[in-house]
């Protein structure tokens, strides 16, 4: 009996110890645009076993899951001395989330679970559930951690901030003079001295991503809202849209990854799509990109909310390497790799929606006259021969 | 550099060439109505190389996909010169669909698209987005591309034309005098002189496949609708039903494909069902087989929307083989291969739901007892030594 628990227990650890130090490989053939990866990051099995399981022979002789978790997605992500760390949005069998950082060495594979969960302070009015925190590097010296909170009295806009990451000072909830603090992003920099956030307001039937500040973060507090980016019918943001992590400074703009929402007889689906907005002035859009970045497939495709893909952080390395953690249908993390300067070719060079089919056809045809004569001046000069 | 950028295309166009010319197979064991196939016969990977990445390494260095192709699915279906032809519904990563000819020389493999997607014309109120178009070989002498149209004035039913499936003149939508004409459907044979269409009415809490006609196709316009076979509780299509592709002409009557949804709590779910009609009077339904004839199965289950099979094309032969071609999912097409003979067999001889469950167990231990008879009376003779 004694051997079997230390036998099992054995096989827990090592099955968990090559789950996490399990390489993961690009998949042979992508669009051009990012590399897409064979493996999930991180799952919920990627928690650890002592999170889980009671490992005390006396008080669990069956050595059972006592404290299940049931999903880890929609990940902050922050490069942090030198290694790749998200604050993962982790869910328990009780539908609570809570956050908790990993971190992996070279951000595609051996994500591990710092040994304990966040202790995040509450409120006078206690978060009853948390989600998708936004890690903002901001250069005020503090990093930030945005929320989402669900409490008794409203659902808002959470605030905490660290640095370390393991010690966190909470900060009021965001208040604002209009509906809709969701998806709640801090901007990286001071904008003409204040704070720059990323909301998403609610204005009758106007909906999208919009832009306020604020003076402080100790009494947080914006009171008016531009739009930057409002969800637009019969496009992939057509019932609803949202900022993503915070932007990425390039030398062309901010580089800003977000969501968009359309309804299917069989729910929401959701996917990414990049936009740039203007160095001096990040509530303006200078380049949106047509159509999504990027949607789920495969075995993303289905999970605890399917068809869905969410991306609340990602991480530019020294060498101008992004990497996009993606949360896939609310249950496990992904991450696709590219770069600062693919995604500002991508940004920079894909047309904008044209907002009908025939406008489409357009564009696609004029891309397939460049390329038929691209090819036919390339087989005259004895290349592209592999080209029927 | 240059070399990497030639060796990536060549990658592209020969992972490309062998998902186009990979050899489709039926599984073993079917249910004998029809066989299902391994793979679909279109996917979004089918659509040509230079319709979606910009094959110019002065403008696209990274060789990245310039404008993405998110589905292929929904297409009408004509045997057009020896050739199996869909008219496939494309949906770019924009969310905007539109229509491209792919063809094979067997309806199961071998898909390839033709170089240019079709310019479809648009009318006075430009197409938002096109959906699902019906072929039909009409007797007058022209094909002609019926379809869903959705724009900023109303969400109706385009009407196109052509006879080389190139060149498309583009005809008025359809006016109807009473709400739904969509999943409209032109009958292939003049009824008393005029052009005949299967439509989907709503009237009040009354919906279905409903029948109209138009002295025209110039100006088309239906004043009146006779419901053909209207949606109903508890069955396959509680919730909506429409027509699928025009019908084909048998020695028994019209034999009719449609779909037909119903609710779940995970959306909808929608699958294929057959029924038969009179020959001079297409309107009036002789034989309705129970249940559904095809219904989402293994990899067809998930995708865009899923839960879904729709079809709007199947093809005869010479030699009276049918080819159903369906999305599933709205992301893929799929094919099942039969015979004009067998769907009249499953036509005539399923039984007509009963609409309770007392009734489809009475029809199925009546099957029992006439096999349990048949199974006894061979085995004394010395057959059926394989059954237990």
């Amino acid at each position: 009996m004694e051997l079997d628990f230390e036998k099992k227990l054995h096989r827990l650890f090592e099955d968990h110890e090559n789950l996490v130090t399990k390489r993961n490989k690009p998949f042979r053939v992508g669009n051009g645009i990012y590399d897409r990866y064979q493996n999930p990051v991180l799952t919920a099995a990627h928690t650890p076993i002592f999170w889980r399981f009671d490992l005390d022979q006396k008080t669990n002789p069956f050595l059972m899951e006592r404290l299940g978790i049931n999903a880890t997605f929609n990940s902050g992500a922050l490069l942090w001395r030198d290694k790749y760390v998200l604050v993962v949005r982790v869910e328990g069998n009780d539908r609570k989330s809570f956050f908790a950082i990993a971190e992996s060495p070279n951000g595609i594979d051996s994500f591990r679970f710092w040994p304990h969960p966040i202790s995040l302070p509450e409120t006078d009015s206690p978060d009853i559930n948390v989600a998708d925190m936004r890690l903002t590097e901001h250069e005020d010296g503090w990093v930030y951690g945005i929320f989402r909170t669900e409490s008794e009295s409203q659902n808002g806009c959470g605030i905490a901030r660290t640095k370390d990451l393991i010690n966190w000072d909470r900060l009021p909830n965001l208040a604002t003079s209009f509906e809709g603090a969701r998806d709640v992003v801090l901007h990286p920099e001071y904008v003409k001295g204040k704070y720059g956030l990323y909301l998403q307001p609610v204005d009758g039937s106007e909906s999208g991503i919009g832009w306020g500040v604020t003076a402080s973060m100790e009494a947080p507090k914006v009171e008016e809202e531009t739009m930057i980016d409002a969800r637009s019918p019969h496009t992939i943001k057509e019932i609803g849209n949202g900022q993503g992590p915070p932007p990425l400074k390039t030398s062309k703009g901010w580089l800003n990854l977000a969501y968009g929402s359309r309804q299917t007889t069989a729910g929401l689906r959701s996917v990414l799509y990049l936009f740039l907005t203007d160095l001096e002035k990040p509530w303006v859009v200078t380049h949106a990109p047509g159509g999504y970045l990027l949607a789920p497939k495969d075995t993303e495709r289905v999970g605890d909310v399917s068809n869905t893909v969410f991306a609340n952080g990602w991480i530019v390395n020294k060498k101008g390497g992004v990497f996009i953690y993606y949360g896939a249908s609310d249950t496990r993390m992904h991450v696709v790799t590219s770069s600062v300067e693919r995604l500002l070719d991508f940004a920079l060079n894909t047309p904008e929606d044209g907002l009908r089919s025939g406008v489409s056809v357009e564009q696609r045809m004029s891309l397939i006259n460049r390329n038929l004569a691209a090819i036919q001046s390339a087989q005259r000069s004895g290349r592209f021969d592999f080209v029927q």
